[in-house]
């Protein structure tokens, strides 16, 4: 597949990080090191080091749902890499004049399904590392060994994507399943619990039913719709669409996850109405 | 009430955070996201993310006990909102060269009971909001949608604090009890504990005894007050003047709170000599 | 001892930080505001604040393995001080283009022990503070009051390390025990649990024994030297020379300490083959 690239990418010097590292070790540090060593001027941000481990979908989820906040030309270098040393490729995402590096293990899925147009997929062609001065990397840490080189010759402006590899038609598929929707029902689940407890879903506001009296079913409790925390009182359980525009369950000012019992996977559902 | 403002805002390009979003998702990185959009040389630190959840009171007493180490022209940043997208107003606060932004909750207090001056108060107008780009705010992010513009605004120099919105005469009070003073004791209690263990009390170094032999009491324990950690032996409690200028119960090398079983709330005394 | 030193120290404006403040109070972000008072066009670069409370050895073990991936002229800050207040020295090491800071406690003999010549080792001498504008540091956190202002002047060139104080012949010595090495076995100890549950070794690649059918031993376990974690099944147990070339004891896709029910300080041998 061949076309016509309907992207530019003129480099902000924002570099994001989104891992699995955690932050109690040096990784996501030593991998802005070697950022700083090749593009003094980097301005890096972490967007999240606390991903599940090994868990690419929620890496793509929170990155979807977040790009459109950094300013056009920001590199986004997600790292979760149960794959690492293995014979997985490495992946990039062009789009929105947006830059997204990460192992070509379905992380960038939750990416490409909220672009509002086709992006231009790559793959990396390795024989350009050692021209970067990319010798030897480790057999653990891509991260730090080719991601952050990487994601530092784009953002100085020095690598265009287009230099990166090849175009290719698909990369690895995502391992979230969509949510399901009939005519009375749309059906989804958990994808990640955030700092409050509030669970939040992968169902998109757009795939609520439009109706006054929708009602959201997790853990079975029937729980009610509505605008934003303070609509309820302290305590009780609403349903809301949160500010990254999918459906979350919470509970106003304490943990829906404790009070429901309800984790990652666990399934929600909304119907048009009470009762139905 | 309008008075000559005396404090003047020549903006450092240094923006503070202070949330009680935690560190688990990319909601500190979203709002650092938007600063950059709007100003590209931000340098943006993290005060802290790990607030007590909804506690207004942890994050006013920090940032009340940290400002004065950042450079003059600081914009500090701080939202810990459990009325979001409800009709709490947005506060500044000006002096000492540094603007404060925080819901008006009751956050600032700590700040104001601890300026050398009059500072200058006043609420968002939120007609404003348009003519800053800034258009349906989310009703569950603030810090996101309108803070993090704002703070961008004011840090590179295009928006004046004046040009926030009308002073005010006052804020919402805080939630913190002063101390107690009274001829031979005060009484006061712990408002956080650290990631030694120790115990931060709201005992400003000011109010205590002037007396050699003053005592400390602390769950059920009389505790030597001494300068610092190594004057006692390893296990050993002591009170001492922290490096915030507050009282603080701690045990060397170890956790106090954990020792002791106290946490947030725990009362603390201190009397100008034992056996009182 | 007076040599010449054949280091030089062209700083890059980049200061890392190391410590055991984790993150959930403000003391990182008033170091960090202290630095930028001072130097307003620093980098500052957190490598990890969650090194085990109070132990030097692991905060100099990661800086060891660290430091090379940060460009020439960056300034190392580690702060891991039991004896902050007492009559412990402040150490400063030069070597590489670097410069490292930090208690004279042990911390930095991570550091000294990798490097590829001989460093330059000296002590602050305190009466240069005052010309410093460092006045009265508090008795309990000179990683702001007098760490971060060195680290800032050091990093805006204003101070040369020759400045700092006299060379001296040694520092205080480290706490790690050195691995053991017999002709037939290698025995060492974990330094540090990472995110992922690897347990992290002192044992260097240069130890490990050159055999086809070398056999590591923890916790009662034969483990077999593999090169990456996808050599194995998940949940198989393997060990590794990781990518900050120290052997490494890991679980495919799990928490090696959690199976294997080891922490810090547990034995680890290598043998040159099974059942020896």
């Amino acid at each position: 597949m061949t076309h016509v690239d309907p992207t530019v990418f003129s480099p902000s010097g924002v570099i994001t990080l989104t891992t699995d590292f955690g932050h109690k070790d040096p990784f996501v540090g030593v991998m802005k090191g070697q950022v700083l060593r090749r593009f003094a001027h980097a301005r890096l941000v972490d967007l999240t080091h606390e991903v599940l481990v090994h868990w690419p979908a929620e890496a793509g989820f929170w990155l979807g749902r977040s790009f459109r906040y950094f300013p056009t030309g920001t590199v986004h270098l997600a790292v979760v890499d149960p794959g690492v040393g293995s014979a997985r490729d490495i992946a990039i995402v062009q789009a929105e004049g947006q830059v997204f590096l990460a192992p070509d293990n379905g992380l960038l899925a939750g990416v490409i399904e909220r672009l509002r147009g086709p992006p231009v997929l790559r793959r990396l062609d390795e024989s350009i590392l050692p021209g970067l001065d990319v010798h030897r990397p480790s057999a653990t840490f891509h991260g730090r060994d080719i991601f952050a080189p990487l994601a530092a010759e784009l953002a100085a402006g020095r690598l265009a994507p287009a230099g990166l590899g090849p175009e290719v038609a698909d990369l690895v598929p995502g391992w979230l399943e969509e949510p399901v929707v009939t005519a009375t029902q749309v059906s989804g689940a958990v994808v990640t619990v955030d700092h409050f407890g509030n669970l939040v879903t992968n169902i998109d506001a757009a795939l609520l039913p439009q109706a006054p009296h929708a009602v959201v079913r997790a853990g079975g409790h029937e729980i009610p719709l509505r605008r934003t925390y303070s609509d309820v009182r302290p305590g009780d359980y609403l349903a809301l669409v949160n500010s990254f525009g999918v459906l979350e369950v919470a509970r106003a000012e304490q943990s829906a996850a404790l009070g429901l019992g309800l984790d990652r996977g666990a399934p929600v559902s909304v119907s048009a109405r009470k009762g139905t």
